[in-house]
């Protein structure tokens, strides 16, 4: 675990309004290669309270995500959660209220990185959520995917250990969002995985844009099985349908399969995709 | 995207059955800290496919997991797919039969890096998963962790592009496991989530193994909320039953308020506790 002995940063003057495009450039004697990727201004930030902040930007740094966050076309800032922490240890955590195993982090300390991540953001929590990574938290979707990227950014206050201090989510009116039903040693991989879905969402991150718009959840289905070259794989053949160069019985097939896998593997996206399209969950399907 | 020109490395021989503890340790003229972790013998295994083998050991190398790594508890080995790849590019994906946006990766240079991966591992798929992760998956839960974590090992086929051609999924046997109901861009980070959650499930990873027992969804309900010193935060207290020392009362709240934050957070986990518990979901509490 790392400890930085620094006192947090002073708060950083609010950016200047006028200027248009990237954020400040100047001349600076830093080399190049070692300076941050610019950030389009306006463009979508993500401001993560870690103890790991070497996690980041981790696999987002990678791919589709990464050369859009080289473009500057969204944003991440780390804020390491230590210098904020009690006394000459920086102690983040202590025994939870009442016994019992694991540590819980404390709510000044919280609140004191809350305080510094909040600098330059509007206090909408629709415009900027601000999220606590907990499996105590409403399940991740899609749809909350698409409503963190028409916000303006996010702040991720990660956890480790049993859990942060009640009282300081209750103040600050923080989100938890769980990522499933599953328990993670923390929550920088939960944080990654969020603000993946929620960057990928945001307009020219993906070269192709179609691509979102076919795939699994956005009609309320699971995603129709695909095949591509070869044809004929170790004598299993490609669907001739496919093949047929007929779009309509193309997507016929496409539909169909898509209900029918929905229909086996999670019974409760039938369910929901029935109640809005009015059919019957029970209904046979002929395939 | 790095395109590797070496080819697939030749099987390896079957690991000699007599040694005991740490796996081979031989001279070798390579530093000391490029080294490779010294799995312990029989210790669990992630076999990972992917095209960002970069990506990891990623945040899965640092606090309780990278220790964990470190000591061998448990290890992480990268497959890269790319030299599985057809042709002088390698090429890895094709367009989806039958049109449409996205790339699928290949049947036969999926079925290459996973014959490689085979190497060594039990065929039964019950003692050696081998799971694609994808959001038209089964979710993954607490639950399955825990059978991951009493395996051997697992290997992990990571996904990019629009899905994997079907014939390979069904004719390997592959589980298909999702992390929720939202769209990552590659399962690189879907993978980590699913290898951090099931490593601190495998014995004296977490140093502290009371934790993993307590909390969210091992009982089947959202842990209750926890508090830490100051007892006073800005005018709010810690609830007096936590500072009362009467443990009996202590258990009782926090069993409360667990079972309130899941009836009003998941209904869903509600409804399935109260049918194992015998008792009726709609039952008034007093709090």
């Amino acid at each position: 675990m790392t400890e930085t002995p620094v006192p947090p940063a002073p708060p950083e003057p609010p950016a200047p309004l006028k200027s248009h495009g990237r954020l400040t450039i100047s001349a600076s004697l830093k080399p190049r290669d070692l300076m941050e990727p610019q950030r389009v201004k306006g463009a979508w930030l993500a401001k993560i309270i870690t103890l790991f902040p070497e996690a980041f930007p981790g696999t987002l740094g990678l791919s589709l995500t990464g050369k859009a966050l080289n473009l500057g076309l969204w944003g991440l800032e780390t804020i390491d959660l230590r210098p904020f922490g009690e006394g000459r240890h920086k102690n983040v955590d202590d025994n939870p209220a009442g016994g019992g195993a694991g540590m819980v982090l404390r709510a000044d300390v919280v609140a004191r990185a809350l305080d510094q991540a909040a600098i330059g953001t509007p206090p909408d929590r629709r415009r900027w959520p601000v999220v606590f990574l907990s499996p105590r938290g409403k399940p991740f979707t899609q749809a909350k995917a698409q409503e963190w990227a028409d916000a303006d950014g996010l702040t991720l206050l990660c956890g480790r250990f049993e859990g942060v201090d009640q009282r300081v989510i209750d103040a600050y009116g923080i989100e938890e969002v769980s990522l499933g039903d599953f328990v993670l040693t923390g929550g920088e991989i939960a944080a990654q995985a969020l603000i993946d879905a929620t960057v990928r969402l945001i307009p020219r991150v993906l070269g192709n844009h179609a691509s979102t718009e076919e795939e699994s959840f956005s009609a309320g289905l699971l995603e129709f099985p695909q095949y591509t070259r070869p044809t004929d794989w170790q004598g299993h053949a490609i669907p001739d349908v496919l093949l047929s160069g007929h779009h309509g019985k193309i997507a016929d097939w496409r539909q169909r399969m898509a209900e029918r896998l929905t229909k086996e593997r999670r019974p409760d996206l039938w369910r929901a995709y029935c109640a809005k399209a009015g059919r019957d969950p029970m209904e046979d399907q002929e395939l």
